[in-house]
């Protein structure tokens, strides 16, 4: 059974298209930015049959772009390049694939008028570098930019494709998604479908642990852990033909997993911790008001990510000083003086008070040091405190955590909303 | 002159050990993360002499890993890899260097005893997989990791630096500050110093108009511009000798970018918004208040990330109801039905009602549309207002911006930051 399995994969993985993200930019080498463009691009190809075998990031000098894209030509069937369109002298990304495709560049007259009027729309003057972007490859497929200046391109040669996308997230992944997702869907026969299971709760060994034998017993799906700040995902991955239906191989084992590590589970769909607390909320209607301290709003920031939280999501309070917690949580003076801000008391009078001025049906408090000051021996930073109130009462869990400030409020976020699930999922 | 600087620049380029960050770990061609390894890496290098050319990727595949690092130790002097350390089968960085490089795995008794205690001090049982962790290619140095369980390690041959360190950024941070940076900074006698300008306020391709005869007359320190969501970065590198003072070179180059582009350049080191209005606030000495509805405690939770910020920060409310308007900042009602949430005079109601009852000498109110609901002709999605009141009155911009939600919020945060600090720098 595995051995056939085994041999389907192999079979499967040649025929599928293989793709190189070539990233240009010194922006990336220099470490100014992660190249979360390659990310983004590598998550969406496999659902149209496409395998990512390579990421590669080049700087903006021609002869090196050249190479890597000669390389990247050899051992790929299409190279997904990003960045280097924009109108000045370094971007040269186009005039580099050009000239190794020995295509002309010429002047693309629609996308010159989409530059006109873009700059006409936000009221700006174009300079007579904006030009530039309109010219591109001689044959070329255009891809139109709705949120930018710079047009990209897909150019086929010899077997191979060359796809070209702005570097901005904001103007390549909806350039992608209009254009390279249906060229790629056109072409395909194969397709490698993954899920994503989000665990949060229990260590990455415990959890291996507990489904060692699934993950060796694979073939199709395939499964593999990936642990991050206090949390695992589990990939399955399942390979088979275009029309097949990958959901038929990846549910029983999605099911199986769900049974071992039980409501540890908070997302079968790829969904982060916020994504699905705020559409839990909102899908049972349980309206939410949140009072933060050692977050800084950061719980509220993530849960207003999401479109049409306002249903549920009534306000929050970042009391960063006592007053604040006085004024608009009414927490006791004096429960400041004898047990501090941060506190068990503290945080149970603060979610206690949320709760009574928003008539919310839940009301969530944070209170902690989140370094790297301010920690003492007896209340050390990472010392946190999260209480939930409700009409059935209030509960409050304390925390100890290590690591940067930055790493302490993200666990604290975790920890909190990971809190108002298991309340709202136990209220069935 | 400028062909003298190009010379030297040259020379150095020639000079100045390259490196290449070879990340392996199909987590990172499915896109399950970015690889900010490769980003941290590569900001730190360039200040002990090495500059990175190239980042690859390559998935637990044995054969496509000796061929990328074939090639890396082709075209650079020192290839530094990250990932595939770990206990398990599909871990293999080691075993396939080794057997490019020709050495034999051995056992390192000094690692596999701290393994030992590694799983001691947790209360985990060590597992026989975790033995080949501690076997290591002969000849290498040994690098410590103090914060999980494989060991990386530093292979010499034939002139070329072989680094490998493990996958998970918390272990690979500190193993590569506390061996890496050392080795090199041993090795070189040359240096990339990089400052970073960022820039608001004014497009790409304007700013480039204002500075291009610097640009183009760039050799020593070289200017590069970085255009992203609404901002700009300027990089000014300069290449000198170890000893050398790189803040001369740069320094008379920074002073005339700043002079042409103004007070749109908000930081020369290199800092972000949040942090540069954060810290300007800290140490005048002004304290703020925050009511933000659109951004739903963005820039609470931005400038909250900052230490010490709790000295000027005092507030912040997310009234993301029109209840919370009116209880917490004290909307008219009226103000509301009349206007909307999303009008000038609502938000300028916020500001002033923030600033009243927070008794800070800033009071900052947003309000807007961010989509992708909510939109309609006469207050599309995009509107946004945002008000800063203090002593002197309130002041009150209105915005238009475009793209998705998470953009939307995105550039009304760095447009509501920049209005503090343009308003904080105006007081002297």
């Amino acid at each position: 059974m595995v051995l056939l399995f085994s041999v389907l994969t192999i079979v499967l993985e040649d025929m599928i298209m293989n793709a190189e993200v070539l990233a240009v930019g010194t922006e990336l080498l220099m470490g100014q930015i992660a190249n979360t463009n390659a990310q983004y691009i590598s998550k969406r190809l496999p659902d149209v049959g496409v395998g990512v075998y390579y990421h590669s990031v080049v700087g903006d000098n021609p002869k090196r772009l050249k190479e890597s894209l000669t390389l990247a030509l050899k051992r790929s069937d299409a190279v997904i390049m990003t960045g280097g369109l924009g109108p000045t002298q370094d971007d040269l990304t186009k005039e580099t694939v050009s000239e190794l495709l020995d295509k002309r560049l010429v002047l693309h007259e629609e996308s010159l008028k989409k530059i006109e009027n873009f700059f006409k729309g936000v009221h700006r003057t174009m300079t007579d570098n904006n030009v530039k972007q309109a010219y591109l490859p001689e044959g070329c497929i255009v891809m139109k930019n709705n949120n930018g200046t710079a047009p990209g391109c897909i150019i086929e040669k010899d077997g191979k494709t060359v796809i070209m996308l702005p570097g901005p997230p904001s103007e390549m992944r909806p350039m992608f998604e209009e254009n390279v997702i249906p060229y790629f869907e056109a072409k395909s026969s194969y397709k490698l479908v993954s899920r994503f299971i989000r665990v949060f709760g229990i260590g990455e060994s415990a959890m291996e642990t507990e489904i060692l034998d699934l993950i060796q017993g694979q073939a199709n799906p395939t499964i593999a852990p990936y642990a991050k700040e206090g949390e695992v995902t589990l990939r399955v991955t399942a390979k088979c033909v275009r029309d097949e239906d990958a959901q038929q191989l990846l549910d029983p084992v999605i099911e199986e997993i769900k049974k071992r590590l039980g409501n540890t589970v908070y997302s079968t769909e790829d969904k982060n911790m916020h994504q699905a607390v705020g559409e839990l909320l909102i899908s049972r209607g349980i309206s939410l008001a949140l009072a933060e301290s050692c977050t800084g709003g950061l719980i509220a920031s993530r849960l207003t990510e999401i479109p049409g939280i306002s249903r549920v999501f009534n306000r929050g309070i970042v009391c960063y000083s006592n007053q604040s917690k006085i004024e608009n949580l009414g927490v006791n003076i004096k429960t400041l003086e004898k047990h501090g801000a941060v506190s068990r008391e503290t945080a149970v009078e603060m979610a206690q008070g949320i709760l009574k001025t928003s008539k919310t049906d839940l009301g969530l408090s944070v209170t902690g040091i989140a370094g790297p000051e301010g920690g003492t021996a007896e209340k050390p930073v990472g010392l946190v405190y999260v209480a939930l109130a409700h009409s059935g009462g209030v509960e409050c869990k304390e925390f100890r955590l290590w690591g940067s400030r930055e790493r302490i409020r993200n666990v604290t976020v975790l920890n909190a909303l990971d809190i108002i699930r298991r309340h709202v999922l136990e209220q069935k």
